[in-house]
This record gives structure tokens, C-alpha cells and sequence, in this order.
């Protein structure tokens, strides 16, 4: 088997059998394939598609170029939730311990954060202690004892997904579904979990920029899923504005602990009770949606789900303490408004800037060895829709320096879009993919 | 600039600029662009096709990679001819002479065989002693003393090229009409002639299966060498069999030699003399095509092509009586009829599979590396329209062991294909295009 004649075959528009897809990622995390077939590969692959049968045999030989969890000494449904990736993105951290508190096991594995996006193990970070390289024992331990665990992806998850979308990065192969498709699903079908819900971001601040660029990969990631025998669902989410109103590490860890002891509502609540009703329906704890519902609000009513969190973190080598008192957690030295210098209705939040403001003042990396400050980052008061009067804060900065804070208000001001006429709040969640 | 951007941009259908293409070849060459970025590049240009101006922005910039050969110092009209490959052509051996004992000017740079497919230097060096590599002094000289000089592609020439058709080759990015143009008017460009004209070769032995896509690439090759201020003329003609009869080195020279002294006629000086008078219109000495053929037919009749063809060969360290005298050209030990097994007219002959025929017997190189028998090859008594009587030979086989004269001879039997009634000789001349 030759890969110039496999490029040859999909870019004359020929299906690729399960036998030559192997060989060419095989080869490929090998080293036997060279970088510059793979990305002819993969751009072919872009322009002529490839259908559920290839997409499915791509994603399964990807995962299997590495290890893969074995969760079976974990009783009960396990559930893991991706998302596409957005700014204020901390639904993790709320919806795992929900779940979690109704009798869904989550062994779950995250990333770190990458440019103006953040990630979930870095946000744990902010509870002082907390251990994300606990191992695989503890971790199935953790997971048995109080019924969640997350910590970071081994290194020997999918290698091949790894080198791959380093490939696609440099070379305009990212935007092809097939590929994000398998790229995402060999690593959740890698971590083993029987439940696998997806929050696909749509709009000017994420990846997909229309719904039916969203709906497409949704139900892609979502096909894929239960052709490898998983129960999936796929929910379809706005990011035209950041997701929440705390952007940062600590300060969006403080916004998750509000949402889990019912103080604060809205989207990022009802982003969790759907995505968390979509976990327990598919994997049979509850009949309907209602019920599914309900069963989530109580954990929250209850102080369940918040208990859950504070387990969490005393497990992986935190303190509870912090869970319940999130003062102790760090914070910046300077606080600074960022005034609005005009009236008008919010019309729209870039969301991408917002998590570059972020970024600046010390809250994101830019590249993977950068260090973060975990105190920084800032807090929108103004949302798409709200009136904003001219001198109104838009946002509070938390920041190392007054000149760091002046900086970012410039910058985070510039994010705003005003119309002198008022806004529609936009839908926030868009579509449900079954 | 960056590469990843040109790529995405011209993936989403957009154009290139001429400071795009000029960035990415130079880079490519220098090896600031990596393999892995252009052959993503290729296959998307593959996909969304160039225009001319980007094409032609293109063949520049990949001229521009190297050398360019100054030919100012030669007086008249410089003439240059190209084939896109074929297996028995030796159409330059005659055509060369020919046109330069009409006054044409010839500085010819040639290629050496690879596979299949024979080169012109190869030939050459069947007359003992020919130099391929006198110098860009001598061969100057040459010209402007004789009328014509052919020597090996210096090294220095479309640096870009080499590099790039090395990846396109192993990355299926081979058929794309703006990169297979510019790979060949880039060279040709940097060769200097002012008239260039091209055989476009069509059909099952060529890599133009289709009359429609030889058409499509003599086009685009005519086209970007008039807008590089050249005169150009394509023809296009049939690779449906081998051209002429002779397959080989000095097998092929002798063929050469047998139509300039007017013995030979058919397809191969049909060839010539097409060609020939569109470089004597386009170069201005001749008005029309009668004109141009009558002018070429006398200097086949009165001798000077042949005498040409001499001089060429004494001038570059070789014999003229070799050409006058042509069994002092090397001859192989063994020759064996290869005899048919059934009777019936010929409809096809495999030109490729004849090719290889002659490679295996030592006439042509495996890998660059590979020395070459210049006795050895083949020699047609039967093509296609033909008829055959059970028994009556084929071709003749020139090998160096009886044992190899066997095989070629059974190899050559299985690139015949014949046919119960009676099969129309095909038209050799496709079509011109101006």
C-alpha cells in the first residue's frame, strides 16, 4: 500500500477502505508517513468529504494509536461533556458536580487552556493543593468513592490526534468535519465514557460561525458517537458574547460556586440543566427532560451539587473550605472599572478579544509553556441586550498592575458593539441534537 | 505573510497575489516554507484551479528561483522545442537539425531519460565521444558558428522546480494544469528561447488521457508563454502507441538519421515537419505554412539537415561519420524477432508497457542512478492499423543476452493488442494550437 495512491483515490474522489485508513494513520503516528503526504491528505480529504463509514473507521483508528481508559472498575453510567471551546467557559466545573450529584460517575479527563480560550484543569487550579496528576489509580478510586475525577489527558491519549492537528494548524486543514469530527471523537471514545454530550459553539466568537456549520458537526460528532456505540447528544450553544460574565481563572471558578449555590442564574445554568438533562436522560436515570430537570435543580436547591464540588476538590488534594468560601481564593491586587464612554443597547461582545483581554493581563497563555496568573481576568456587568448608560461600568478588572488594568479596560471597551436602538437578547441555546 | 494564510486563502476559492506566490516560492526554495505547507498548497490548487495572471505570476516566480540562461549574444531568431513525454520520441534529433538548416537558431537544453520515457542526452551520447557538458561558453559559440547546440540542464535552472515536482510527485499533486504549466514554461522561460513550441502528447501512453485535457494544458502552456512575450505554438499528437518504431538509444538515433536522409517517412516526420513550420512562421522565415513545409522538406531533400545533425555532433567531440555511417553506432550481441502468436489487425500498443520493455533490457534507468545500455531496445515492425499473420515478427529485440531477448520479446507480445477486423490507423496530429 502506497499513501501517494490513497491521496490519489480521495482527491479523485474515492472512498477510503477500513484497511487503508489504518495504514495511513498507523503509518502517520509511526513516522513511516511524512508530514507532507498527510497534509495533501487532509486537504484532499477537506475538498472531497469522506462518509460516516470512513469518518467512523478515522476516528476509531486514531484512537486506537494510543492508549485507552478502561472504566470498566467504575460502577454505573459514566459521562464525560466536551465543547467546541469558547471564552468564560466554565461549564464543567458546574454541570460535573450536578450530574455527578443525581448518580452519574464523571472520570474525566480535560485540557489546559491554549490563547484566548481557558481550560478546566487550569481553572481547578486556582483551589490551592489541587492535584490534576493524581493517577489512574486514585482517579478510579475518586470516582467510585464520591463519583467524579478530573484530571489532565495522559500523554499517551490518541498521539496521533496530537501530531495531526498540529498538521492541520499550519497547514488550512482544520475546517473539514470529518476531520474535527475524529480528531474530538477518538479522544472521548479514548476516555471510555458509555454517555457523551457536546456543546457545539456557533457564532462570530467560536469555530463554527453559522448554526448549519454547527448543526452539521453536531450531528456528525453526535453519528459518530453511536456508530462506536456510545449515547451521544449534542446541544448547540450561542457564542456571539462570552459565555457567563467571569472571564479568568479564579474569577470564573467564583461564578461556577454562585451557579452551583443557586445564586446565579441565566445562561450558564440553563446551558448546565440542559446538557445535564441530556447526560441523565441517555443514560437512564431519568425518563423525561422534566424529570431530568428537576432531579438537576435539586441538586443545586439542596446544596448536593455544591457538596459534590467541595468533595471534589478535598479529594484531589484541595481544601473543601475553599468550595464554601471562595474568598480564599486568589485575587488580584488591583481592581478597575472599565467605564463605558458611550450610551446605547449592547449589540454584541467579540468574545475571541475578551479572551485575548484575558490573556493580556496574565489569565491565558500564549504559548503551551507560558505560566498564568490565576488571580487575573475580569467580570462583564454588560451583557448583548442590556442598556448601558454612558460612565456605567461595562466590566471590572482584576489585574497585577493599575498600568496592566488600564490596558485591559482600552482594550476590553473596544470589545463592545453599542446601536443607539435596542438589542434582542439572542437565543442562547439554539438547537438540541439527538 | 504567513503560509498558513495563502493556503486557507486559496482553499476558500480566493487569489493569490503576485507578492503571495512570489513570498511562497522563494520561501519554498530557500526551505523557509515547509514540504508539509506546499503540498497542501498543491493539493488545494488542485482544487480551485489559478488564473492566468496567478499562473503566470507563478511560472515567473519559479523562473526567477534560479538561473536564466542569456542568449542576447546569439544572433537571430533562438528556437526551443518541448514534449510533454512519450516513449520513442527522438522527434528533437530531427527536428533540431532540421529547422537550423533553415536558419532557426538552437540552444538547446535536454533532460535525460527516467523510466519509461527516454531523453534526448541519451541519445546523444550514442554518438561516441559526444559532450554534453561543454560549457556555457562553448555552447554559444556552437550556435552562433553551426546553428545549433543541445546540452545537459545545468543545475542552476528553476531550483523551485526540481524541489517542487519531487513533492508533487509523492504527494498526488501531479494533475493540475497551473502547476504542470508552470513547472514546464518555467523552464523554458529560463532557457531563453524567443519561439518555443510544444507537443502535447494525448492518449493512453501519455499523461493527457483526453483529448479534452491535452487540449486544456496546450492552452494554458501557449497562452502563459505568449504572456511571458514569447511565441508559442502547441500540437497536439497521439500517444496511443509508441512514435515512430524504434525504442532505445542508438536504435532510435539511427531512426533519427534514416528520416533526415528522407528514408523514412510517416508520423515522425509528419511531426517534424509540423512542428518545424510553426517555429519558421512564428520566428518570421517563413509566411505560411506551405512555405515553412516546403522550406523544411528541401533541407531534408538537398542534405543540409543531415549535414546539420554532423556538425552538430563534430562540434560537441564527436564523429560525423558516425551519422553519415550509422552501424559505427554501438550494436547489441543478440537480435530475436519477436514473433506474433495470432494473426488479426493491431489495435492498440501499449507505448508505456513498450517503454518498459526497453528499460528492462538495459535501455533506460530505473532510479537516476541507473547506468543505461545505449545498444540495447527495440524496434517495431507492426503499429497499430496494421496486419499481422500468425508468426510474422512484431519488432526486433536488440539485447545483450539471449535470455533477455526472450523476455523482451514476451513482455512485447503483451503490449500488442489485436483485433479480428480491421482497425483504421488513427490521426497522429490531433490538433494545433496557435
Amino acid at each position: 500500500m502506497l499513501m501517494t495512491d490513497l491521496i490519489a483515490k480521495k482527491r479523485d474522489g474515492g472512498e477510503l477502505s477500513t484497511e487503508e485508513i489504518a495504514f495511513m494513520i498507523e503509518g502517520y503516528t509511526k513516522g513511516e508517513i511524512a508530514d507532507y503526504q498527510m497534509s495533501a491528505m487532509c486537504m484532499a480529504i477537506l475538498f472531497r468529504g469522506m462518509n460516516d463509514r470512513e469518518t467512523l473507521d478515522l476516528t476509531m483508528a486514531m484512537m486506537h494509536s494510543g492508549e485507552t481508559i478502561d472504566l470498566s472498575a467504575i460502577a454505573g453510567i459514566k459521562a464525560d461533556k466536551h465543547s467546541t471551546g469558547g471564552v468564560g467557559d466554565k461549564t464543567s466545573l458546574i454541570l460535573c458536580p450536578m450530574v455527578a450529584a443525581c448518580g452519574v460517575k464523571i472520570a474525566k479527563m480535560s485540557g489546559r487552556g491554549l490563547g484566548h480560550t481557558g481550560g478546566t484543569l487550569d481553572k481547578l487550579e486556582s483551589f490551592p493543593g489541587f492535584n490534576i496528576s493524581i493517577g489512574q489509580r486514585r482517579f478510579i478510586d475518586n470516582v467510585n468513592a464520591i463519583g467524579l475525577s478530573i484530571i489532565g489527558q495522559t500523554a499517551d491519549i490518541v498521539p496521533a490526534d496530537k501530531k495531526l492537528y498540529a498538521l492541520r494548524d499550519v497547514t488550512g486543514t482544520v475546517p473539514s468535519i470529518p476531520l474535527i469530527v475524529s480528531s474530538i471523537m477518538s479522544k472521548k471514545l479514548a476516555s471510555g465514557a458509555d454517555v457523551i454530550v457536546l456543546d457545539v459553539k456557533c457564532g462570530s466568537g467560536a469555530f463554527m460561525k453559522t448554526e448549519a456549520q454547527a448543526r452539521e458537526l453536531a450531528e456528525g460528532l453526535t453519528r459518530i458517537g453511536r456508530l462506536a456505540g456510545r449515547r451521544c447528544a449534542a446541544v448547540i450553544t450561542d457564542m456571539d458574547q462570552p459565555l457567563g460574565c467571569a472571564v479568568g481563572n479564579a474569577i470564573e471558578v467564583r461564578e461556577a460556586i454562585s451557579v452551583l449555590k443557586g445564586e446565579t442564574k441565566g445562561d450558564l445554568l440553563e446551558l448546565c440543566l440542559t446538557l445535564g438533562s441530556c447526560i441523565l436522560t441517555e443514560g437512564g436515570l431519568a425518563e423525561t427532560t422534566e424529570q431530568a430537570r428537576a432531579l438537576l435543580q435539586e441538586a443545586v436547591d439542596s446544596g448536593e451539587a455544591l457538596k459534590k464540588l467541595a468533595e471534589l476538590v478535598a479529594a484531589q488534594d484541595g481544601s473543601a473550605a475553599d468550595v464554601y468560601d471562595p474568598v480564599r481564593l486568589p485575587s488580584a491586587p488591583v481592581q478597575l472599572e472599565a467605564l463605558s464612554e458611550q450610551s446605547g443597547y449592547v449589540r454584541h461582545i467579540e468574545a475571541e478579544k475578551v479572551g485575548l483581554v484575558s490573556m493580556h493581563l496574565g489569565g491565558g497563555r500564549a504559548t503551551k509553556e507560558s505560566d498564568i496568573d490565576l488571580a487575573v481576568g475580569l467580570f462583564l456587568h454588560k451583557k448583548v441586550g442590556d442598556r448601558v448608560e454612558k460612565g456605567e461600568s461595562l466590566a471590572t478588572i482584576h489585574a497585577s498592575t493599575p498600568e496592566k488594568a488600564e490596558e485591559a479596560a482600552r482594550l476590553l471597551r473596544a470589545c463592545y458593539e453599542l446601536s443607539d436602538t435596542p438589542v434582542e437578547r439572542p437565543a442562547f441555546i439554539k438547537a438540541l441534537v439527538h
